[in-house]
């Protein structure tokens, strides 16, 4: 941390800063330039950041050195890191696209959906059991229902299941049932739901809230971490901004900045970021092309039947033709795709 | 719904678009323009919301004419509709401030806060047994604990309590203590918990998201009003924007949008959207000009020592200040502000 | 300046900073932490800002310590200054409002505003006689003409006007016939034009941009006063976030917080930040609830007519009420605000 | 124009409405549903924009139809223009990169830029004489004289050259000198500048403002178009929101949006979008990927000496290896990119 003084600090307001800092069991480094004292804080920083060190007499401003995250960052592992999703990895040399319809609508929907995508080189099922949605009157999805009917898409189509959990009474039931635990832009600071998944013992798909800052999802994803679950892959689905032409602002930037900062492997959700169909494919290939790990995208088999994102859901032909025009951008980022054959069906979870 | 095609469509399109929306339930009325046709859908709205209109051959625009809100809306009640808060009501001619320290941090402290902020006319005492921070190594609050010893507070002040819950195992417990119980802001859109504390009748106060719309928000309070909750209070606390010299953008003008858009009652919270003790002042008198119902405000008995959000919480002298100059402003918007002397102790939950 | 090394620089990395640092005619100075080398560097912060330092090998951070903007800093001038219109000054005890029309229309609506707004109490006159409109269709004001209808009425009624330059060209113009020259929001940025507004003896309302951070408005304010012009009143006016349901989201921290860091007087405009006749008044009571030191509001003959803005506009039975409205909130600022009665008529400028 | 009504609203009311419509030239169609009636107007939309409708009685909200641009919109030319820059088109197959410094620092500097980029394919000289600059005490560019060094270096290298224009006063010099004038973001809404460049016959470049939504910037673009200059191309340079770890936040999405909805040519400007060296590349990737039509990179022989953006720009052998590495991604965009050689000498302008 460093201490930067108000023009006109006096010697007392200096000795006070000092002594606040050193009680707190830091040494300090003061350094006085023209105008501006500088009061260098050597030790552990995470015992000053909860001081309410900027409201002190003659504090100008706080500089945080240390960044607040640890187990996430480059420094702790220099990465990448692979998290294993079935008998795929996601953040190695391959590509990982993940597939499926917003939320589970039935028992045939989900098996031809998830045929019809593995066909393809999809390698993971999305579908939503658990539904969080804005207004309290939309379809909130089938609950344990739609877990069971995951549970045999996958068994049929040997796809790893990826599903969302909103309730922290839910974790053990849904982690009993899906390879990966989704953690939804909405609940990215719920915190209790964080812990709860850091202690299980499955990998954990966590995406960026709609107005969390990329040191915010750092941090959450330190949350899941500091429980000793490392199998943590970030997601990048758009943030709010002033521009409603698109149903978010996908950040495009903030994958190479992550891969830069954390050795977690980061991928994309060009549907939700755009919120319609015709957006998904040029921003999956954008993503791929800053450096993506992989895309997790809507897929359903008759998107104007959907009972929710229908507006941004591509028909299996139109995934097809995606994964077509996707592999030349993979190979441009020197990434491999999966061929179509999906793998044999792998064993009971 | 208005729903307004692109130039150029064809009469087949338009057919098209107006069986999806008749077999939805609807009845449609179409009006062609110059360059326009204008269908609009006459019926139940919600039917409508969850289909891709978007994506229909020959549709430019979708229009919802219908606010997604009902039990929360002004057309629902009139209003303005009270909230009981121990003797209290929030939403009523009087102005209600709430105040005490971020986090509970002890007996003493909380004792000491309740009487010194009861004596100068505050009547609701805030305290965060559990605690919703970014950092997974920050204090997160004492827990059970917490409640405990709000609870003993209670008993001696006479001040109704008000306090976060943060997990869905935790409704009941907090329910057992608090009077009021706090939804934060990182949680506005976390449903599972949303839909249990409207399962207790406990008041709740419901804490804007940082990226929260007012129709968000106002959705989030229909969660909770649609299991049988009527008793939510709205609290406008500041949201992201690109500006860092505050903490969050301070949305005064959510205010008065609120009260025209719902008849629940609206405080404000100046500790969190300023983050700064000389902007609690200025931002709480704002909010009462701006018409809001009361003050959430944050006071330790030492900030300098608070082991959370010391920068922005008032010491007991500063904010007897502040209530003394609250006053002239309350009379300004035509509001009262209870005096310093607190009520008598009124009996157990 | 201060620079934060990354976590394993080396000593020759350290050695090439300080040399850069050194070679631009700053003094160094050099502290080790456990993880982190900070550097701080003494010396005229201007000469670094343009260095790319954060591209250097082994900087991991840059911290300025200066303030960017100097004459309008509150260590320049420990203020508050006060800025003359016409006879009244901004900045003072007395609250000043400035009323009137978005577009001058015509002689009698702007000299019939004039009287009514002066009657309640007004002291500045705005419409514009050049206007910035987002789309190249719409009525874009009388120019010239406008200028001499303006002039006109302020010799009638006694009232300063104010009115927008958008064109270096008009600089002189303007300023022949107009009290204060307003920057408007869309050209806060406009450095060629904040340099030539500079040049005159005009004070100057600046606007802030609707993306402008408080410091980028600092910064416009110092390229005029850099000039010579320190006659410079800052407005708040709503900048541009993701809520929808109000034209512009009314920064009302930005008033206390640009009180505490610059001299120069800061008004509020209500009618542009919120967009909406109801609630111009309970921004307005919120801004000089926060520390404003006048308004900024249209006012219009017939609203439902106007070129030109009308959704926003109050009539004057509205204006008037507003008027009364707004002394008790002035009352507990413990400001003044000008009766009703206007101040004779002023000499010719 | 769609107008929709309160619950509630009477009779009296809606004739009003329609009265007010008709009285503007407008036809009006009114179609009664169970809570709302709406009234649809037929005719010139642009008469209506100007009126206050949300203020009238009964008013509940108010829909354009219409894309308030016209010239702009692929309604008016199916598209996709090409616009002329030298020799080479920008919006055909072959992408178009412009490189260059941020600022005209001398005729060495630039001339050996000019001869670097265009030995690895670029097809522009990008380079600043008159420069916008934050704060007044920066370095704001070598005018005039900046101006004869860019066409020297065009005369030599046959690269067209780009540069920015800033003041109306300056339109004619600038345009005297450069093949295509630049409207940089800070002034995409200065309107008087805007309707000046759409007065000379050199192609214009349009960055897109920090706060401005798509529709504002093919508004802006309509300006200059609707003097008669048709050679317009957009700029997405990134937008302002929460996130500071990059400069901007690149809005990707905005490129295939802008695709959609304009014929006119869209480039990308990744320099100034992420305010890196390190990000430049996958930024530049991804808008290819996502559609673009070119981009414009910052160069500089020595980026650590820069006057300007340092930290942004990349060294002649880092912009030749990102060269290299574009060429894949233009080819699985389906585009092509100029090989190394320059192309002869063309004749002066």
């Amino acid at each position: 941390m460093i201490i930067v003084t108000k023009i006109g600090v006096t010697e007392d307001e200096v000795d006070q800063i000092r002594e606040r800092v050193e009680s707190a069991g830091l040494r300090t480094h003061i350094s006085r330039g023209e105008t501006h004292t500088i009061i260098g804080c050597i030790g552990e920083e995470d015992r000053l950041r909860r001081l309410p060190l900027l409201s002190l007499p003659g504090v100008e401003s706080v500089h945080p050195v240390m960044k607040p995250f640890k187990l996430a960052s480059r420094e702790f592992s220099a990465g990448p890191s692979r998290v294993p999703m079935g008998d795929v990895e996601v953040g190695g040399d391959e590509l990982v696209v993940i597939a499926g319809p917003c939320s589970v609508e039935g028992d045939d929907m989900l098996r031809a959906t998830a045929h019809a995508v593995a066909a393809v080189g999809a390698r993971g099922l999305r579908g939503g059991a658990f539904k969080p949605r804005t207004s309290p009157y939309a379809f909130n999805g089938m609950g344990t229902r739609g877990l069971e009917i995951l549970a045999r898409a996958r068994a049929e189509s040997g796809l790893p299941i990826i599903t969302e959990v909103m309730d922290t009474r839910h974790v053990e039931e849904v982690a009993g049932h899906a390879d990966v635990l989704q953690v939804g832009a909405r609940n990215m600071q719920n915190f209790a739901l964080l812990t709860e998944v850091g202690r299980v013992h499955r990998p954990v798909l966590l995406k960026r809230g709609m107005s969390s800052t990329i040191r915010d999802l750092l941090l959450a994803a330190e949350y899941v971490m500091k429980q000793g679950n490392m199998k943590v892959i970030l997601c990048e689905r758009g943030i709010r901004t002033f521009e409603t032409a698109t149903r978010n602002t996908f950040d495009l930037a903030a994958i190479p900045v992550l891969k830069r900062e954390t050795h977690l492997p980061v991928i994309a959700d060009p549907s939700h970021a755009g919120g319609r169909r015709d957006l998904v494919a040029p921003l999956a290939f954008a993503a791929i092309a800053a450096g993506a790990d992989g895309l997790m995208v809507e897929v359903h088999p008759t998107p104007d039947e959907a009972l929710s994102d229908g507006d941004q859901s591509l028909d299996f032909q139109t995934f097809g033709d995606f994964m077509n025009r996707l592999r030349p951008f993979a190979a441009a980022a020197e990434r491999t795709l999966a061929e179509g054959a999906p793998r044999p069906v792998r064993a009971a979870v």
